[in-house]
């Protein structure tokens, strides 16, 4: 049985749109509605067809959803949420995608005071946005997070779960509180500090822009894939989840100022340690299927 | 014309023996000698058979050769060169393949005072050692930097540029105090902050060792695979190229705590700003040939 009939998704960028072109892929019967703020996604969606209907408004396209997922940056989860509550039906249930789990919830709430609220995250996506970007298998064999409020109806949790699941994800249930310290480690941290050496690689006077660029492969162009990422997405990320990144921050920096101090005092096996206990990590992200196990990510050399 | 006829390879890890399946692929009349101080790695190259011989000591490998290669962490450069010192012909030619070139280009002179030494560093490489892990392309459509000390024989420094172009490199000649301060911001500080990060992530109390690797994909699994390079060679730049590293992240901070405080203040724009000036970067790499233009550089979804 199909955990829902009329799927209704708003934004279609890459991830909204990659969850229409899954949806269309394994659950061909489902209704598929999608709406997007601007008229350029909206016509470009229409042209690839990954949606049966795109409306030009937030609250045609859920007049008659069952499921309603939110796909724009975390900052934008508010107003977008306001636009369809005067025609969001009372039995629909309310998801997003957004990388910070509180404020989604907050904001959802906030404007959606009686509608049936159950958060999820899938933790999949590249580095490209935009409708043309998106494709029906981003999700296979990625987890997906699903986050319900306290008090949450077990049973608008599990249909939430078993329509991930049909995308070809693995669903974990979390708490919103602890996913956002999970992911403020494995996301958000992580993209904070490439958007961070990326920029500071681009901007030294001795060492130039183009040095940078073609002697990248030495290791930083491996940062600069991150550093590619949506940057209103990312900005709405960092801001809405601020106390756990700037407590991994914090983390992060005393570890840093803690190998500086190896690297002057010549102290060698300090780093030695360190850099033998990273290995070990990336051989167990192998082990469980969460990366490419071909050297260096299987690119073509 | 061959550049040289034979050519002896000391250290047979992931780039000896790269440098000598691309010899054999691409020079194959090319006499082949190596040694490695590790007698396991003597019997595996000997299985493997990417060598015409492997000798059991260095100095039994150079006696007739016209180019030596060193292929060794940058710290164990002084003590095999001096181990060839006493069997090295007058007019071989002597190279490496480090990191960091102002220190080999010392421990090289100091152990081979009267030699023709003309440092190399080929910016290609995996996260994986030893030599099973080569392989005879990896550097194709890489760059080579050479750089040949003050009053170099230009003839000698061509010689070697023109072996690493037959391997399929790209050679850029530079002088070895630049080469350390461009690698310092291209390789070595992007592999100081992935071991850094991976270390943060792996000892939380709060987020469990298990938590970091389910979740990786949402960017942490990008920097495990720098941080996942061989430990010995690593600690060995670190402390070799101490100045520059220093000096990058002295400026990598700086860039790091004014993020930090655009984020408690919640100033948006300026992270905006700044990650719309890394995604620039990153299209840049991609049209110079410097990474795989395919999302997510081309893993399997």
């Amino acid at each position: 049985m199909l955990p829902f009939a009329r799927v209704t998704i708003i934004g279609l960028g890459l991830i909204g749109s990659s969850v229409a072109r899954a949806v269309q892929a394994q659950m061909p019967t489902v209704r598929l509605t999608g709406h997007d703020a601007s008229p350029e996604v909206r016509e470009r969606a229409r042209a690839i067809g990954f949606c049966d209907d795109v409306t030009d408004t937030a609250g045609a396209a859920v007049v008659d959803a069952d499921l309603v997922i939110f796909c724009v940056p975390v900052g934008a989860m508010a107003a977008a949420a306001a636009e369809i509550a005067d025609d969001l039906p009372a039995d629909a249930i309310v998801s997003d995608v957004g990388s910070s789990k509180e404020s989604v919830l907050t904001a959802l709430r906030g404007a959606l005071p009686d509608a049936t609220i159950i958060p999820a995250h899938p933790v999949a996506g590249t580095e490209n946005s935009g409708p043309d970007a998106g494709f029906a298998t981003l999700f296979q064999g990625r987890w997906c997070i699903v986050t319900p409020p306290e008090g949450a109806d077990p049973t608008a949790t599990e249909r939430v779960a078993e329509f991930w699941r049909r995308l070809g994800a693995d669903v974990e249930t979390m708490d919103p509180r602890h996913h956002d310290r999970v992911l403020a480690v494995t996301s958000h941290l992580p993209h904070l500090i490439a958007y961070t050496i990326v920029g500071t690689a681009s901007d030294m006077e001795e060492v130039t822009q183009s040095e940078v660029i073609k002697f990248s492969a030495g290791g930083f162009r491996d940062f600069t894939r991150i550093a590619a990422s949506d940057p209103t997405m990312w900005r709405d990320v960092f801001l809405n989840n601020k106390d756990a990144v700037l407590e991994m921050l914090q983390r992060f920096s005393e570890d840093l100022t803690a190998l500086q101090r190896a690297i002057r005092w010549g102290d060698g096996d300090t780093l030695f340690d360190l850099f033998t206990r990273t290995r070990a990590i990336r051989r167990s992200i192998i082990e469980q299927g969460q990366d490419d196990a071909a050297p260096d990510f299987g690119r073509a050399h």
